[in-house]
C-alpha cells in the first residue's frame, strides 16, 4: 500500500493554512505571583498614577525652587525649617517662598514644594536650615503619574509578561490580571513498533521519542501538552484515540506512520473525520506531513522520526500555536556563517539540515551534520538548521548561509573538532567542552582554519611511517602544537566463545564469515587494509580481489560501538574496531596492533591540552596505552 | 543617618563575588515528562544502541548490496524473496546473494543483509523480486547504534534539557532523570511606604513593585521564588525575616533600603548575622547595593527602585543564579546600534540606560528611556541597555553602542515616533505598532531618517500661523504625506466647584493661587505662553514680570495627565493641558484654545495612516474634535 502525495506544499503554505485556524482562546484571571510568561488578554489600563504623588528622590529639604536662587558655598541661603516627612508619612504644612521641609527618600512632596535640596548640600540648626546650591524646579523630584498616568493604557493586549510587565501589574496594584488561556495540546504517537521508555525493549521494539519531545516542544511554545501516549496501527483504535483526544484539547498532534500503510491510516481517518487541509510538504525531511481541521479543531500528522518530526513542529506547528496565544509567529533567531562543509539539495524539495555553530563575536562556521533523518542525536548536538532552496542542487563549502536557531546560540568557550575517542569525549564533557566530530583530517583543517581550539587525530602516513606530525606539516598548519596522547589498541571482535574460530584477518575471506567495516578514511579502516594486504600477498591475491571475497566489507558503519553492536546482536561475525568498544559489549577481541591518537592545538590552547592529556593519562583504560610522547609535545610550529 | 560606601567595587567585582559562592544544589529525579527547562546533575550514559538494531529506513527489500549490481530498468536483477518483515516484527530469516526480505520502513534487516531497495524500483511476482536499480551497501539502512551506541556519554551534566534533548533521553528508554535542584530564592521587600497589590493604597503609599518583578526575574532564571512580602523597617522585625528566609531558602533578595536609614539597616544586621562581601557598585542605577555571605548563603540586598533592582538582577544576580544550576553565566545576547540621542555618562561610575530599539534587519537606532531611576514603565517599554563607561562623559548622538537585550529581539512591523496623545495611543496599541514618545520634533527627525514609519507632531509655527506642515518643509524632510488627525482642547484644570474662582490667565499671577505648568518646546506650553503674553501687556507687564509672580511657573511636569493629578491631590490650585486629562480626574476645565495634532508619514505608510486616522475620527471623545484636514492628507512631498 503506497501513500500518493496529489499535492505537495510549500512550508509557507502548510504554515499559512494553519494560521487561518488561529484564533485566539478564552481568557482566564491569574494572581500576578504566577502570571510570568503568560499573554494579556485585554488592555490593562491604569486605575491609580506612578507614583500617586510627588516624590522626593533624594534624603534632603523640599523647597519652592526660586528660594534657592544664588545660594552658593561662600553666600548661603537661610531657609525655615516648617517640617518633616518620612517616606510613608504625609505631609499637612504648605512650603513657602524662605521656607524648607526635610524630606526622606521616597517622601510626599509637600504642597507648594517643587525641588529637593539634597541633605549634602545643607546644614541645618536651631530650625534654619543653611542651603549651599541651588536647585531648579523639579530637581530630585518625581512627579505624580510621570512614570504612568492614571487612564493611560499601562500594558496591551497580546502581551507576554516578563518581570518588567510583571512589575508595571504590581505598581498599579493590579493583584490578578486576565489572560489568554494555553492551548491543550494532545500527543499521541503510532506505531505498532513503539515501546514507552522506562519499559523492557521487545525484540524489533524502538522507544516512543515524539511523545515526550514534542511535550516539550509544545511546553517551550507556551503551550500544555496532554500525553495520549502509543497507539496501534489499528483504525477503530485510531479514531478513538484522535475523538478522544479532540474532545479534550485545543490541537492534536499525531506522529508516526513513517510506514506507508500507516501515514494512509492516518489520511484516510482524518478525511472521514474532517477536512484534510494539505497531505505533503515539499521539504526534506518531513515530507510525509498532514493537517487537517475536525470541528474548527487542527490535528497535525507530523513525520514519525523524531528529527523529522521536530524540524516540522519547529516551522510549522510553533507558529500555529504562538498564534493561539496572539503572539507573533515569530521568525526563529539566525545568524549568518559560513558553510563548513558543502551539502546538496533535495531536488525539488527544500532541504533542511542541522548544523552546529562554531565561532565567537559574530563570525561564525556551519558545521553540517549528516544522518539518517532518524537521527536524533545529531538534533540534540546542533544549534539550528540551514535551509538549502528547491532549485539550488549544491551548496559549496564556505557559502554564506542563514542559520536559523533552535534556541538562543550560546558560544562555547573551547571548541574541539576532530575524531572520536570515548576515553577523550568524557574528559571534554567534564569541561563543557563543546565537541564536533567530523573525523581526523577535518579536525585538522578546523584548527587550520582557526575554527577549533583543538582536534583529535589519528592518521598515519605510510610515506614516514610516522603517526599525525607529518599532516600537520604537508598541509601548513602554523602556530600549533601536537601533544602526544596515547596508543589505542585495534582488533577484531567476535561473539563470546569465538563461535566461528576466527584468529585473524585471512578468516575474513571464509564464505561462512559475515563481517561488518569502519569506512574508509577512518585510522581503522585504513589499518584492516593494511594487514588484508599482507594477507592478500600471501596468498597471491590482490588486496581488492581479497576484498571481493569478504561477506559485508563494503558494509560500513560509523562508530566503534556500531561496530560491537553488529556483531553483539549476530548481525555479522566479526568486526574490526577498538578494544574499548568490544569491551564495553562483551566480546571477545583479537588484537591487530596499536595507533597513534595526538592532540593538534592551538598555541594559545597548549596549557589546556596538557592538562587534558595528563588526566586522561593518569586513568588508562584496557586498549589505551601511553607511547613515548604521551603528555608531551611532539611538535610545535 | 547616611550610609557611607567605603569601597565601591565595580560590576564585573561585584558580580564575581557572588560566583565564588555558586555551587550547584543537590539533585532530584524527575519524570522527563517534567524535565523541560531542567539542568542534568550528572551524565547520561547511553545503556542501549540507538537505534537497537539496523533498521529500514524505506518501504522496500532487503539483500546484500553486491547482488544488485548492474540492475537497470532494462537489465534488472532476479531475486527469491525468502521472507518478510513489519516495522515492530523481528527476522528470523539470513538473506545470502541472490536472496531479498521485504522489509517495511522502520522493520529490523535480517542478518546478512547490507542493503534496502526502495519498493519503487522493484516488482514482486512469484516469490521473486525483480530488481531495477542497484544500491551500495548500507543504502537505505540506518545502522544499529550509529544514532547513539550504548556505552557512549549521552547527554553531559549540566545540559539544559530542551525537546532535542529529552527526545535523546526518550529514544535510550531513560523515563526518569537526576536533575540539579532549583535554587529557591527568598525575596523580602522593605519600606514602611509599601502596600501591597491588590489592598487599597493610603495616603502616602507605594504598591510593592519589587516583591513581584523579582519573583518573575527568578523564574525566568529558572529558580523558585519564594514571597516573603512586606517587612517594615525595624531591626528586630527585619533581622526575623532574614533568619526565617535564609532557614528555608538558597539566596535571600532583600529590595528598599532606597532611604539612607533602611540601607544602613540592612547593612548593619547582615554585618552582624554574616560577612558583607561589598557594599556600593560604581554603577548608576544600582549603587546601593550590598551582598552578604550569612552560613555559605547569599543575601543581596537591591536597591528600592524597581528599574534599578532589576538591572542589578539581570547584571548581577541573574549569572550567579544560572551558575547555581551549572549553566554558564550567560552573556547576555546584545546588539549593535547607533545611538538616536547623545547621553550622559556619571562621573566616575558606570551607567546603565535602557534604551528602544527601532530598525529591522541588522541596522538599528537606540533611544534612551530618560526616567527618574524609579520608572518601572520605562524598564517595561525598553528592549535592553546601554552601558556608558566609567571613563566617558558623554556618547554623542549617532555613537555604535552595544545593547544588551533583555530578551529576544522582535523586531516590529511598524514604528510610530512622536508626541503622546491618549487617543491615538490606544489604536496604535490595537494595531501592536511600536510607540516611542519623544516629543514633536523627536518624531520628525525620526521619519526624516527614516527610523519612524510615522510621527505623531503638534508644533505651531508663529511666522505662518500653521501648525506641523511648515517643519516639515523648514526640515526638508522628503517622501512624506502630512495627514491631518484633529484638533485638541487645551485650558486650565481645577478641582471641581473651581474653590479659587479661576476663570482665566490673568488668575495665575494671584498670590493665593498655586500653579503647575508643562514644559518649555510642548505645545501646550506654547499656547500658555502666548495668552500669558496678551494678558501681561493688558497689565502693562512683560512675560518675564508676569511669570515671574506665578507661584508654580517653573514647575514643569512631563504630561498632561500629571498636571491633572497635581490638582487632583491638592498640590497645585490650577494646572494647563488637554481637556481629556481634566476629565479624567474628574476636574473642571476651562478651555483656552484648540491645537492641531497631525500625522506625519513616510509615503510608504499613507495608506495605514489614513485607516487609522478614520477610525480615530469616527469616535472622538470631547475635547478632540474635527478640522478642515481631518482624515485627509494635507501635504506631500
Amino acid at each position: 500500500m503506497r501513500v500518493i502525495f496529489h499535492n505537495l506544499v510549500t512550508l509557507e503554505e502548510a504554515s499559512s493554512a494553519l494560521l487561518k485556524f488561529a484564533k485566539p482562546l478564552g481568557s482566564e484571571e491569574v494572581d500576578i505571583a504566577e502570571a510570568y510568561g503568560r499573554v494579556l488578554s485585554r488592555d490593562v489600563v491604569a486605575q491609580v498614577d506612578v507614583p500617586p504623588f510627588d516624590r522626593s528622590t533624594v534624603d534632603g529639604y523640599a523647597v519652592v525652587a526660586e528660594s534657592t536662587y544664588g545660594a552658593s558655598e561662600l553666600t548661603p541661603v537661610e531657609l525655615k525649617v516648617v517640617g518633616r516627612v518620612e517616606a510613608g508619612g504625609w505631609p499637612n504644612v504648605e512650603v513657602r517662598q524662605g521656607e524648607a521641609v526635610e524630606v526622606a527618600t521616597g517622601a510626599p512632596l509637600p504642597r507648594g514644594a517643587n525641588a529637593v535640596v539634597m541633605v549634602e548640600y545643607t546644614q541645618e540648626r536651631d530650625g534654619v536650615v543653611k542651603i549651599f546650591r541651588s536647585v531648579a524646579p523639579g530637581e530630585n523630584v518625581m512627579s505624580a503619574g510621570s512614570d504612568i498616568s492614571a487612564g493611560e493604557v499601562a500594558l496591551r493586549r497580546c502581551t507576554r509578561l516578563t518581570a518588567r510587565e510583571i512589575g508595571v501589574l504590581a505598581a498599579l496594584g493590579v493583584k490578578t490580571v486576565q489572560v489568554l488561556r494555553r492551548p491543550r495540546v494532545a500527543i499521541i504517537s503510532t506505531g505498532n513498533e513503539l515501546a514507552p521508555p522506562g519499559a523492557p525493549l521487545g525484540v524489533g521494539k524502538l522507544y516512543d521519542v515524539n511523545s515526550y519531545a514534542l511535550a516539550a516542544s509544545v511546553a517551550e511554545a507556551g503551550g500544555v501538552p496532554e500525553l495520549v501516549g502509543i497507539v496501534r496501527d489499528d483504525a477503530g483504535e485510531y479514531r478513538r484515540a484522535l475523538e478522544a483526544a479532540l474532545s479534550s484539547s485545543d490541537v492534536v498532534l499525531i506522529s508516526g506512520g513513517t510506514s506507508a500503510g500507516v501515514a494512509d491510516l492516518t489520511y484516510r481517518v482524518l478525511g472521514e473525520m474532517g477536512e484534510v487541509l494539505f497531505h505533503g510538504i515539499m521539504v526534506k525531511p518531513g515530507k510525509p506531513t498532514l493537517a487537517a481541521a475536525v470541528g474548527g479543531k487542527i490535528v497535525v500528522g507530523l513525520p514519525g522520526y523524531p528529527s523529522s518530526a521536530l524540524m516540522i513542529f519547529h516551522t510549522v506547528v510553533r507558529p500555529f500555536l504562538l498564534k493561539l496565544q496572539c503572539l507573533e509567529p515569530d521568525p526563529p533567531a539566525a545568524v549568518k556563517a559560513s558553510l563548513a562543509v558543502g551539502v546538496e539539495g533535495a531536488k525539488g524539495r527544500r532541504a533542511l539540515y542541522p548544523v552546529v555553530l562554531v565561532g565567537r563575536g559574530g563570525s561564525y562556521r556551519a558545521y553540517p551534520l549528516y544522518a539518517e533523518s532518524g537521527a536524533i542525536s545529531v538534533l540534540a548536538r546542533a544549534d539550528g538548521y540551514v535551509v538549502v532552496p528547491e532549485n539550488v542542487e549544491f551548496l559549496a563549502e564556505g557559502e554564506e548561509v542563514e542559520v536559523r536557531l533552535f534556541e538562543k546560540y550560546r558560544p562555547a568557550e573551547f571548541y574541539f573538532i576532530g575524531s572520536h575517542d570515548p576515553h577523550l569525549d568524557a574528559a571534554l564533557a567534564r569541561r563543557n567542552i563543546k565537541a564536533v566530530y567530523v573525523g581526523s583530517m577535518g579536525g585538522l583543517m578546523a584548527v587550520k582554519r582557526g575554527e577549533a581550539d583543538m582536534a583529535g587525530v589519528h592518521v598515519f602516513d605510510p610515506g614516514s611511517g610516522l603517526y599525525n606530525t607529518p599532516f600537520v606539516e604537508k598541509l601548513d598548519i602554523r602556530d600549533v602544537a601536537v601533544v602526544g596522547l596515547y596508543e589505542r589498541e585495534q582488533g577484531l571482535m567476535v561473539q563470546r566463545g569465538n563461535p566461528k574460530g576466527v584468529r585473524g584477518v585471512e578468516d575474513l575471506l571464509r564464505p561462512d564469515v559475515v563481517f561488518v567495516n569502519r569506512p574508509r578514511g577512518t585510522g581503522t579502516r585504513a589499518l584492516l587494509d593494511m594487514l588484508l594486504g599482507e594477507a592478500a600477498r600471501r596468498l597471491g591475491l590482490t588486496l581488492e580481489e581479497a576484498a571481493a571475497k569478504i561477506r559485508g566489507y563494503t558494509h560500513e558503519v560509523k562508530t566503534h560501538t556500531a561496530v560491537a553492536a553488529a556483531v553483539a546482536q549476530g548481525r555479522a561475525d566479526v568486526g574490526v574496531g577498538v578494544r574499548y568498544a568490544a569491551e564495553l559489549y562483551g566480546l571477545e577481541f583479537i588484537p591487530l596492533g596499536w595507533e597513534q591518537y595526538d592532540l593538534v592545538v592551538k598555541r594559545g590552547a597548549l596549557e589546556k591540552a596538557l592538562e587534558i592529556a595528563a588526566e586522561l593519562l593518569s586513568d588508562l583504560p584496557r586498549g589505551y596505552r601511553r607511547y613515548e610522547w604521551s603528555g608531551r609535545v611532539k611538535l610545535l610550529r
